[in-house]
């Protein structure tokens, strides 16, 4: 059987990256300059109606129905990871490569026009709870080493469905960019007896420069390095490694706090195009006193040109301080 | 004096961002939906003149005067690097900063509608030697600890200004990209006692698979873990960590294998927006038997959303054997 993609290792960096054989275009295909469709009619959008192969579905009222399904996870129908032999290192000549396996699945939202920014507490707490439970279960794959969730937001930021939906990706492998900040983790704990995220969080909460929102639980604030104009972060202000851990308390209080601030975004900036994703530690470790999960939002304000990819080292236009400022005078 | 920028380090990753305080926009001004306008007539472009400032310049035929200038070399109007004092580590609670110390110049051709494709190989020698001037110039100054030369073309490669231009980027510290190839290439020379990127070269060069382009002295590949589609390297088939010990016959050979690649490129792609940049050791680092120099040619195939910005995982939707087979059979 034909794999849907491979996962190639870089001889010198270490980096992996994905060739999606699966769904492969012709040469051709890329020089064609028109833009695709985007900002899909109702009546032709593949989200609209409930999924046969549904994987779950949540309802408002928990008594409802299925056909009152407010959130529904399905199996991507182009997914980058599939099914296939995850323990097989392959080799071709000096390189490294793995079967791209995984699980690829898409997180719906009933509501066509109306974003994560819209929602209210119920339904953001919904969405959350579709991440941790489908989390919780694909941890227990014996081939996942990694579970990325992530949410593009507009066209700009790589969504090819208007139809707001989320991704949940399981990985043979840990990211590189994860293991990178597992290293600086350990390496701040091992000099300062502390987790680094929380040492960050103590000094922020004191100086309240950088602070967008905080509930009880959480914190959403603009990065002191931000990686571009008006990034955010939302940390649990209580230290914890794992993401799936959430209780049902702070699950809600989670979900608050996502939603305002990716509110304060939209009323802010006028609906900006944005990504946001999970950092959690990779499910193989166990409760770490060093790694502390969040999600990090960027808004797609502008384009990594020869400079950022060339270096790695982004330029931002705005200083931290000021967007937060600003963002925390938006009223929700 | 106030300085142009801020260089700030992750307290986690350890990676380095860049603040430009001195091209700071106010928070409404990332509101705007509208594109700037690119694609500027060519007489009201800023590059079409000789600047009185220009650092250096260079003609086709070496006796002429300046006003017959093919390059010439020009500050950044808009630097995201300027003056300061690079030795001092600053510290806010946690943080560390440095002022955006460095040097931030612009390479412009003459010609307003023909990009590095549309060259010959003296008018490509002459970009690449301004390039390698400018290094050796760069070097010397004590503060400055890598040297990023890049190139945007088109409107989604981040370019702002149409007329073709490369910049380059006097920076105080070493990108971590850099940084992670080279501590890369260490691992993998102290295993197997040759440079990563020669033995690459040399399986390549045998298999034929990935192979674009190849010179005396040059090869032009699709690299086995590509990060885009139709992604492109550049490399000098002997051994040398720094790009700037070209020699003049090489140079020469080096600027015929870019432009014939970016031909390629352009034709088969029909004008595909693109990064270019190099990667070479550091400026402090002496000649080392691991690191490699090469360009990395990188199109605007896809949109990096928030798997690939949240994992470091890009996903590539051609295979790299594919797209050098058809751009090796594009005839320039």
């Amino acid at each position: 059987m034909k794999n849907i993609s491979e996962l190639r290792q870089d001889l010198v960096s270490g980096d992996w990256v994905v060739i999606a054989i699966g769904r492969a275009k012709r040469p051709h295909d890329f020089s064609r300059k028109e833009k695709l469709f985007f900002g899909q009619p109702r009546n032709s959008c593949p989200f609209e109606v409930r999924q046969k192969n549904a994987l779950v579905s949540y309802a408002k009222d928990s008594k409802a129905g299925d056909e009152n399904w407010w959130v529904q996870v399905i199996p991507n129908k182009f997914p980058a990871f599939g099914p296939g032999r995850a323990e097989i290192v392959r080799r071709s000549g000096p390189y490294k490569w793995l079967d791209g396996v995984g699980f690829h699945e898409v997180v719906v939202t009933r509501d066509h026009g109306r974003s994560f920014a819209g929602m209210n507490d119920t339904e953001a707490e919904l969405v959350v709870r579709s991440y941790q439970d489908r989390y919780l279960a694909l941890k227990e794959e014996k081939l996942v080493k990694y579970i990325s969730i992530f949410h593009n937001h507009g066209r700009e930021a790589g969504a090819s469905i208007s139809h707001p939906h989320s991704q949940i990706i399981a990985l043979p492998v840990i990211p590189p960019d994860v293991l990178q900040s597992i290293d600086g983790s350990l390496v701040f704990f091992k000099k300062n007896k502390t987790c680094a995220h929380c040492a960050m969080i103590k000094f922020e909460l004191r100086s309240k420069e950088r602070i967008v929102f905080e509930n009880n639980s959480f914190v959403a604030l603009a990065p002191f390095a931000s990686k571009t104009a008006f990034e955010l972060r939302v940390y649990p202000k209580q230290h914890a490694a794992h993401f799936y851990g959430l209780t049902a308390t702070d699950r809600s209080l989670f979900a608050n706090a996502l939603r305002i601030t990716l509110g304060k975004l939209y009323r802010g900036l006028k609906n900006p195009d944005y990504n946001f994703f999970l950092h959690t530690a990779p499910v193989s470790l166990h409760e770490q006193d060093h790694y502390h999960w969040h999600f990090e939002i960027l808004p797609k304000t502008a384009i990594w040109a020869g400079f950022e990819i060339g270096t790695g080292i982004e330029i931002s236009t705005i200083a931290p301080e000021s967007a937060a400022k600003f963002l925390k005078g938006i009223k929700i």
